[in-house]
This record gives structure tokens, C-alpha cells and sequence, in this order.
């Protein structure tokens, strides 16, 4: 019995021991395949599916998820607020479901879950639909619930994911709340030819741009190795790349069982840098944008109060860096606009390889299900 | 040296080992306090202080603030919402002023801070100033820079907070805030009088539930004693006992220096499960209230995976679990619309006890400062 079902799941593996780095490294094919649905290369536009609304009525957009998709739809509330102006509620489906939220009808509601079957998520589309909104689903499984009773689902080119830890859904996910937040802004008369045309470039390039960061895998597997050892680990980030350090801290916790933690960078002074001490790496997701100097500020506290810090970040932010971090790992340089989707890909390879390091069973961790299909 | 530093800090202490206990024992007189400058017993009415704008006029509620009075917000966005049914935001201040957000001049923005001089909640504070809109300053300190920079200030009679991790200036935050959604529910012509006094008289017995839940002290302490040997620990809530939960976490890492985190319970199978085995005390905040049934079924979840749970609730809460939880901490019954101030106060007591037999310095935790007053 045992070698059947080894060699099925080596068939679906390929060349990759688990699901997760295999999908892991699928990122810039599905990614590449989600952004040919919705972005012209040549005229550097994007295309949404139509919609039986108009964009621009949408006085306020209200996200609801759980887990990692959660965590998407919190970037796509900094995406879409910079680039739209329209105000942006994310929402815990668990939570939003039960409290009675104000609605407007008219306004818009954006449903994300990978299987499209999300119970809590489910039960949430269905109260904005009775509240009178517009409901978009954002799922990976085109026949799945959540995309039959929205108004309109969007999907994500992901394919199968086996993984109990997601990871290709979760970027791919990005990709389409990319494309909606530029989508929305053009609605809106905010976003002129030319700068659609340097986003659409920024978006084009991130396939390319992650196989070029997997090219570091072993870097990450050496970093690992120490981070295997830790009972603590924080993740830090500040504006699109805090939902991503939240995401990082979900996938060690989720493979590893090691207790991740993500912050806003800011916030650590205000009650979690006492946990630091010289056992607690943090991972700190830093690219070269006009936060840059506030994270590395941060970095340089925890950096004095001992902590073990693995700093992420370009070369120009590496370089200018005034601390020495235990650990460093160098990104390709990005638009900032798409860091938050490159940066997502580092923590999941860190998740795989201290997962890895612990001997834990990295496709089908502990207690959890691939898809919540119960409250 | 020592010796006039101890008994200067003694004289301070009273009879308390403390300033932090010191502090959660003053919560009944300083909530009575806060509660005498707006609510009439008598007449089971609130009464804000005047505001130079109409509360009827604002179309939603931005509440910026860090730390432990984020999660004070974070309750008053479920009390606001739903007695006033007008939007709220909570937003980190940290990551609220660098992200260009949406803002509606004529709206309403609080700013929450024990200290009045939180430099990121200030820089906020002076953006939404200039956007337009009308500023409110919750704060412990009538004389600080944000009580004095906003249009209007509303203020705790906490009294001086010494111990760094926040307890009476938290729960007197709740109670000015609870008020506050009254007085809007009220402009808006969704409180009558019956409900005003129902739950003004809800409000005016926090302060006799809280002393009768002290005098289970010494429960809490034989529940820190198992708490004390764990190195992790999960906070459970739903609703506005959400927030409790991660305020209570907080609690705990910042005085005890264990990796606590708070989650809202439904989350738990989206991910924090897999953290999950017979190591990890789960404190529940669990009140009789309409989400007691789903909370209680995560319950029952963790317990079937060998978590250790701490049941906090009320008798009859305590009677219907249908599983049996490592141990239980019984809370007077109360309107569940005071529950997450009530709440509140056992998991400060609890992290008192867990850093006692842990032997951390608990008025002066290592890393952190009483007032952030930098960025």
C-alpha cells in the first residue's frame, strides 16, 4: 500500500520531493498564465472580465476571506486605496458574517478562497448578495460555489493545488487583486496611459523575476538551517509587505509547527519586541521603496536588542543597510508596486526548507484541512 | 540607592507587589470614575461632552491608534457598527500614515493613546486634521499634545498608569468608547430610551463585576502556574472578545516574555491549528452570548487535538461545554455588550501571575517603554 501510493504522488511531483515546492516553482508558469487573462503585454494594458457594473459607482470595496487569502485581500486594500481612492475594508469571514456589518447596496464585495468552497467565506457572499451588493468571487476552481452565486468570479490560473499550505494560489491571487486595483483606478479616471502602461510592465516582469529569486534556493536552504533551531520567529514588514510578513509567519507556522509571528514593523515597540532575545530570528521583508528607512530603523532596534535578524531586501537596500543581520538574502529589484508578490515567494521557500530541517510531513501538516469546509 | 528606590516605588504600590496589580485592582474605582463624567445612574443616561460637530453628520469613523489601544478600537468598531450602524475603520498608526488613505472630510477620526504623545498616532492625527476631518483625542493625559491637537478630547480617569503594560487605561479606553457608540446610536436615531437605559445600566455594574471577578484571584494564579511552563500559548475570541484575545496575548508576551498570540477562533483551522498539541495552553474568552455556540465548537476542535484549554465564562456558559477543559475560570454573568471590558481583566491578572512565577521584571519588562515617543 505504501508504494502505491508513493509512486502515484511521485507521478504528480515530477522531479520536486513534495507538493508544496513543486507548486512553489510553478509560480512563474500560473502566474504568467493568470496575468495572460487579464494583461495585453504588447499594448501594456490590462483587460478585466466584464462586469454588470460599473467600476466607478463602487463608493467603497469590502474583502472577505480567511487565512492566507485573507492575507491577500489586506494588499489588495493598500493597492487599491493608492491607486483608486476608494476605501477599502478587509474582513475575517468568521468574524464579518456575524456582526451584523454596514452594507451600502450598490457597492462592492470581494470574495477570495482557493477551493471556492470556504464555508465561513461562503456564508459571508451570501449576506452582502441579500444586502444588495455587487459580489465577486476570486477563486482557483471556476465550477466551485463561491464562483457560481457571485455576481462575477474571477479566477486564478493556479491550477491543482495539492499542498495543504498554500502558496500558488496565494500569489496568483495577488496577480488578479493587481489587475482589479488597476482596473478600478482606470475606472476612476486615476490612472493615465502611461502610468498603466509602467504598472502592466512591473506586473509582466514578476514571472521572470521570481525564477530568477528561485535561483537562490540554496541560500534560503542555508538560512533554513539555522532557523530550524528556533522555538520564536517574527516576520516584520510595513505597508503592502506587513500582510506578506503576516503570510511568511503562516506558512513556518503551518509546515514547521515553529511559532511564526507577522507584525506591522511599527507596532513592535509597542508590546512584542520584549519577546526578543538572541534566540528569535526575525525575518524582515524590506525591499527598496519609501518605507525602506523606517523598516531598516526597526532592524536596527531588534538588531541592538540581540535579535538574530534575517534581513530581505534588493541590493540597493542591502547596501544601504547600516547593521550587519545574521543572515541576508538579495532580491531582484522590482517596481514596488509588485513587491509584495515577489516577496511572498522567499518566505514560502523558508517555510519548505526549515519544514524540511524539522522532519514534519511538509504536503499534509498536522490537524489541517486543504479546504475549510465547515464553520 | 536601592534601598530608596524600593521604598519610593513601595509608598507608590500600597499594599501591591506590583504597580501592575496594583493598577488591575483600581480598575473598579477608575471605570467608575470614567463612567461618572458621562453616564447619570439615575436617569440611565450618557451624556458626551460637547463636540463642535454633529455625530448625526459623520458617514464613517476612521480609529487610528498602536498597541494595546489598537485592540481598544478594534472593540469599538463591533460596538459602533452595530449600534450606530456607521462604518468604522481601525487602523495601525504605523501603517495608517504612510499609506496615503482614503478620507472624507467631515468624518470623524479618533486617536487613542494612554500617553497623548504616541508619535505615529500624533503624525496621524495632524494628517487627518488636514484632510479635514474632525479630530478626537481618546487619552489618560488632558494636558498632552494629542488632546490638545485634536478638536475635541475625551478622557479616561485611569489616573497614572506606571506599569508599562497597559491594564486601567485599556478597560477606561472600552468604557469611554462604549459611550461613545451610544452617543451615536443616538444621533442617529438607533437608540431608544428603554435600550439607552438598559445598557447604561449594564455600564454602571462593570465596576461591581469587575471587584466580585477579582476575588478569583487566586484561581487565576493556580491556572498560572501550568501557564508558566508552557512556551506558547493561544488566545481564542469572537466577536468583540476578538480583540480581547489579542489584547490578552500581548499581555502575556509582554510581561511573561512567552510567544502568545490571539486569534479570532474561527480563523484557528486556516492555519494557527497546525501550532496545536498537548503543550499549548488555548485560552477561550467565551461569554453567553450569541456566538457562544460556535466558539464552544472550537473548543471542542482544539480539545480533540490535545490543546490544554482555559474556559473563560460565565456559569451557564461554563455548564452547557460538552468537553471537559484543562481548567475554567468563571466570570460573573453580564450584558454580553460590557463583556469584552469585563473580560478584559482576567487575562491581565493571568499574565501578572504567569511573569510572577516566571520571575520577570513585571512592571519594567525588558525591550519596552512605557510611551513610544518615537517613531
Amino acid at each position: 500500500v505504501r508504494l502505491t501510493q508513493l509512486s502515484g504522488a511521485l507521478i504528480g511531483k515530477g522531479q520536486h520531493r513534495h507538493f508544496m515546492i513543486k507548486e512553489i516553482y510553478e509560480q512563474p508558469q500560473v502566474i504568467g498564465d493568470t496575468l495572460n487573462t487579464m494583461l495585453n503585454p504588447a499594448s501594456r494594458t490590462i483587460t478585466l472580465p466584464d462586469l454588470p457594473f460599473d467600476l466607478a459607482s463602487v463608493k467603497r470595496v469590502t474583502i472577505v476571506a480567511c487565512g492566507t487569502s485573507y492575507y491577500a485581500g489586506s494588499v489588495a486594500k493598500y493597492w487599491i486605496e493608492k491607486l483608486a481612492r476608494v476605501p477599502v475594508e478587509v474582513e475575517i469571514a468568521s468574524e464579518f458574517r456575524y456582526r451584523q456589518p454596514v452594507l451600502v447596496p450598490g457597492d462592492m464585495a470581494v470574495f477570495i478562497s482557493q477551493s471556492g468552497e470556504t464555508a465561513d467565506t461562503l456564508a459571508a457572499l451570501r449576506y452582502c448578495r441579500d444586502a444588495g451588493l455587487h459580489t465577486v468571487a476570486l477563486v482557483n476552481v471556476a465550477e466551485s460555489t463561491i464562483a457560481r452565486e457571485a455576481t462575477t468570479a474571477l479566477l486564478t490560473q493556479a491550477g491543482p493545488e495539492i499542498g495543504v499550505a498554500s502558496t500558488k494560489a496565494f500569489t496568483t491571487q495577488l496577480v488578479v487583486l493587481a489587475c482589479l486595483a488597476m482596473g478600478m483606478a482606470r475606472a476612476n479616471n486615476r490612472l493615465d496611459a502611461v502610468e498603466e502602461a509602467r504598472l502592466s510592465q512591473a506586473l509582466a516582469e514578476v514571472p521572470a523575476r521570481i525564477a530568477e529569486m528561485l535561483r537562490g534556493e540554496d541560500k534560503i536552504r542555508q538560512i533554513a538551517e539555522d532557523v530550524a533551531q528556533a522555538r520564536d520567529v517574527l516576520y516584520l514588514g510595513r505597508g503592502p509587505c506587513y500582510p506578506i510578513a503576516l503570510e511568511g509567519a503562516l506558512k513556518l507556522k503551518e509546515v514547521s509547527y515553529i511559532h511564526a509571528e507577522g507584525y506591522a514593523a511599527g507596532e513592535l515597540k509597542h508590546g512584542p519586541i520584549a519577546l526578543i532575545d538572541d534566540h528569535v530570528p526575525v525575518v524582515v521583508l524590506c525591499p527598496s521603496d519609501d518605507l525602506y528607512d523606517k523598516t531598516a530603523s526597526n532592524v536596527q532596534e531588534v538588531i541592538a536588542r540581540g535579535a538574530k535578524v534575517i534581513f530581505i531586501s534588493d541590493a540597493e537596500g542591502l547596501s544601504k543597510l547600516a547593521v550587519k543581520p545574521m543572515a541576508s538574502f538579495q532580491m531582484p529589484p522590482v517596481d514596488p508596486f509588485v513587491a509584495p508578490i515577489l516577496y511572498a515567494v522567499p518566505v514560502q521557500v523558508l517555510a519548505y526548507h526549515v519544514a524540511l530541517a524539522r522532519g514534519t510531513d511538509v504536503d499534509q501538516p498536522r490537524n489541517l484541512a486543504k479546504s475549510v469546509t465547515v464553520e
